[in-house]
């Protein structure tokens, strides 16, 4: 016999006890029966489930000294309604297999154990005071990372490409222009996902690895005279890092927005959404912030609020609607109003990680990662690998891209990492599958040490 | 003093040492230095990081024994940018302040503890042999809860409220009709979505807390003959249960798709995806399943997955777009491409929470909330109120909603739940509001002793 959640379970009927001895029987096939009367109640369980049934069955009115009303529950009726054929899996009967690994990839990075134990805290209703004021301090600290005085600044209940979705989503109307520099597969998905909201798409494109100077962003926004320009800070798919001061000034001259994805590189190089004149920013929680993938932190500047208030057309998404995000985030002034339930844990999860960001301080983040990734590309130059990259200041350094040597099977090591000593480090992606290992220093994971178990790895790895 | 992820800070300086005693010491407004020479290094350090710093900007080249090299990082160079105007926020350097609250609204409820447990493990990749087991283990857990032998079965990484905005964007081309059933704020939402994403909106409307007939339901969809239509199971603002056997049968008459939401209400009361024919369904996680909310479980049969299949437009949100997802989740037999990086945490806790629906079993579960919402109202009954919805069988039991009596403060009993006994129970929303409470009786929540101690503070509250 065991008990679920005050269910008795017994021979596949299950019987619901209160504390006072009445009880409610249920068993598939017959109907739903509602006791009274606790003393015989318990003689009769004394006697089984099974039994107690079967009698019931037969006499559904009075058993003994138990008064038996046969009330029928408003919904699920046994006699009315198909069999399960779908059984209980018997793959959920295991417990649950989760290895400890050390994520040296482009992300997630591990989380620290503050941010997992912030997941413990119990639930509370989304839009409860208590979650409301971590709500505001998530705020708060996202303003520090994103360097914003903005008001809408918030998080989509989704993971980095809600990020980017929501941008296009609330930016974009059908036949409006963006032009997307694209070097990378972000350009690529963000073309996609533009095209799909019914906007015109120009592109304006570099080779992997390659960035854009503002020499030729500003020869495109002449040319195109986009609505909005798309950007993105630090190519995970290639490792390479896009300067963004100076682009601002340039779109404010042509009338554009400036939108930029932030996922890779956030808190790991200097970003200034005020003073660098960035009209949406959006990241991930699983970099360098080093929060469970869960959330799309987001930034929408005053300019790019008014292009979404002018629009003449509605936004295609509700859930990602940035003026019904902005209410329930608290940043338009106006009473919140019920949106979506917020993801509640996944809060806390981050509150704690930028509370972990805030503490260390934005230009530690920066110094730790530029470090970090310095001593990793020494390191890799020691072993006679090259990186994907040869100008350092095109590197970004969240994202170390490591050409695969002429006739090595890139797979092979990568196994090897994963195999021997549970680290992964990750092959390429879009433009450089097959060409490039990329290895993450991410957040929590950006540390010397785990710099050097990478590099004695590697070493292993290249000399087997 | 104080170290974070290896990083020392001392007057504003960060100096990153890795084991061997090599150095890299970033000071803001001077350059960036790495060191070697772990012997001098320790020496400088008892002297002190601002006297190095100072020292370093004079000599720069040599510093005694120790050799350093002045290399500037690839980005984030003091020199060449802002000053940070927004400062870290108070708020962060507090502790995080979740009270423990029993929440018997209409969701969430709270989760059991293996599965908050749950995402205390530690990260994994979203493409992770072992993640991609946890996701199969996910789906078979939910193909179980939704009654389907459905390939297409798995989550949108959002709320509640992204499953029914995937539905509406994959379902509905622009200029398509959709047939609404409201009665609820659901049914209103749903309408908004719908013509966010270019749909000709229908609606077919009953008074809050009224349900539909098949009678109905068929009157309407021979009028509109609509390319879907849309149920609420459970409507939440109302309480009420909308019946759905029979319904896709009718569907199938007039060559229309049938999209039930069953957020409020799946586990709680009997579904059966296949022998009902819904074509699309989709529930949060945060109610009867009881995982915090984070993901949105959604099914599409084959006939729902034919409409996709011959779209003549894209679908609006490549993170919410089907196909992509049902390659992500493996339910296309073709290798998983990257999509979007899935909430790893929440899919732990999700497979928990489903390990224990299955462990209940389905009847086990119906009969609970059966058997908990006739307790709860028979005891309300007894305490002089009267349900919003007569009608015993067009009650959802996860959702009880009480007539407030005339002349009284619904918000003074609330408060008196919440502030004397951290008891969440909930006013009206939409039509509902002001006019009644509503009580959760949501899986980990729904025991006959949380009914019992709804209904004794309940007669305190009154008896104020």
């Amino acid at each position: 016999m065991r008990t679920c959640g005050g269910v008795t379970q017994l021979h596949g009927a299950s019987l619901l006890l209160s504390r006072e001895g009445r009880g409610h029987l249920y068993a598939p096939g017959s109907a739903f029966h509602t006791f009274t009367g606790s003393q015989a109640l318990r003689g009769m369980l004394r006697r089984g489930v099974t039994g107690l049934v079967r009698r019931l069955q037969k006499e559904h009115s009075a058993c003994g000294a138990v008064t038996i009303s046969t009330t029928r529950p408003a919904a699920g009726t046994a006699s009315s309604r198909p069999k399960l054929k779908v059984h209980q899996p018997e793959c959920l009967k295991q417990p649950i297999n989760v290895p400890s690994k050390l994520l040296m990839g482009p992300g997630p990075a591990n989380s620290p154990p503050r941010v997992h134990q912030a997941m413990l805290k119990p639930l509370l209703g989304h839009l409860h005071p208590e979650f409301i004021q971590i709500m505001d301090e998530v705020k708060e600290g996202l303003r520090y990372l994103f360097q914003t005085r903005s008001e809408v600044v918030c998080c989509v209940s989704g993971t980095g490409h809600a990020g980017m979705d929501t941008t296009m989503c609330n930016l974009l109307e059908p036949g409006d222009v963006i032009l997307i520099a694209e070097n990378g597969i972000w350009g690529e998905r963000a073309a996609d996902m533009a095209t799909r909201h019914g906007a015109a798409v120009r592109t304006i494109k570099k080779p992997a690895g390659d960035v854009f100077s503002l020499d030729e962003l500003e020869a495109a926004l002449e040319q195109h005279k986009p609505a909005v320009l798309f950007l993105v800070q630090g190519e995970s798919s290639t490792g390479a890092l896009q300067p963004i001061e100076g682009v601002g000034l340039l779109c404010q001259k042509y009338n554009t927005l400036l939108a930029v994805d932030a996922v890779a590189s956030l808190g790991g190089v200097p970003f200034f959404m005020d003073d660098w004149g960035v009209d949406v920013v959006y990241t991930g929680t699983q970099k360098v912030i080093s929060a469970p993938p869960s959330m799309a932190p987001i930034a929408f500047s005053h300019r790019a609020m008014s292009k979404v208030s002018a629009r003449q057309t509605p936004i295609h998404s509700f859930y990602s609607d940035i003026t019904w995000l902005a209410n329930y985030w608290g940043c338009d002034g106006v009473p919140r109003k019920y949106h979506h339930t917020g993801p509640v844990s996944s809060v806390y999860a981050l509150r704690e990680a930028l509370a972990l960001v805030c503490e260390e301080s934005l230009e530690s983040l920066w110094a730790r990662h530029a470090a970090c990734a310095q001593r990793l590309h020494e390191g890799l130059a020691a072993l006679g690998l090259q990186l994907y990259i040869s100008d350092p200041a095109k590197r970004v350094p969240t994202v170390t891209t490591i050409r695969v040597p002429e006739g090595m099977d890139w797979m092979k090591v990568t196994k090897y990492f994963m195999t021997k000593y549970q680290v992964e480090i990750s092959g390429g992606l879009g433009p450089s599958a097959g060409q490039v290992w990329r290895v993450g220093l991410m957040g929590y994971n950006c540390t010397v040490d785990n710099v050097d178990r990478v590099l004695t790895i590697m070493k292993e790895a290249l000399d087997q």
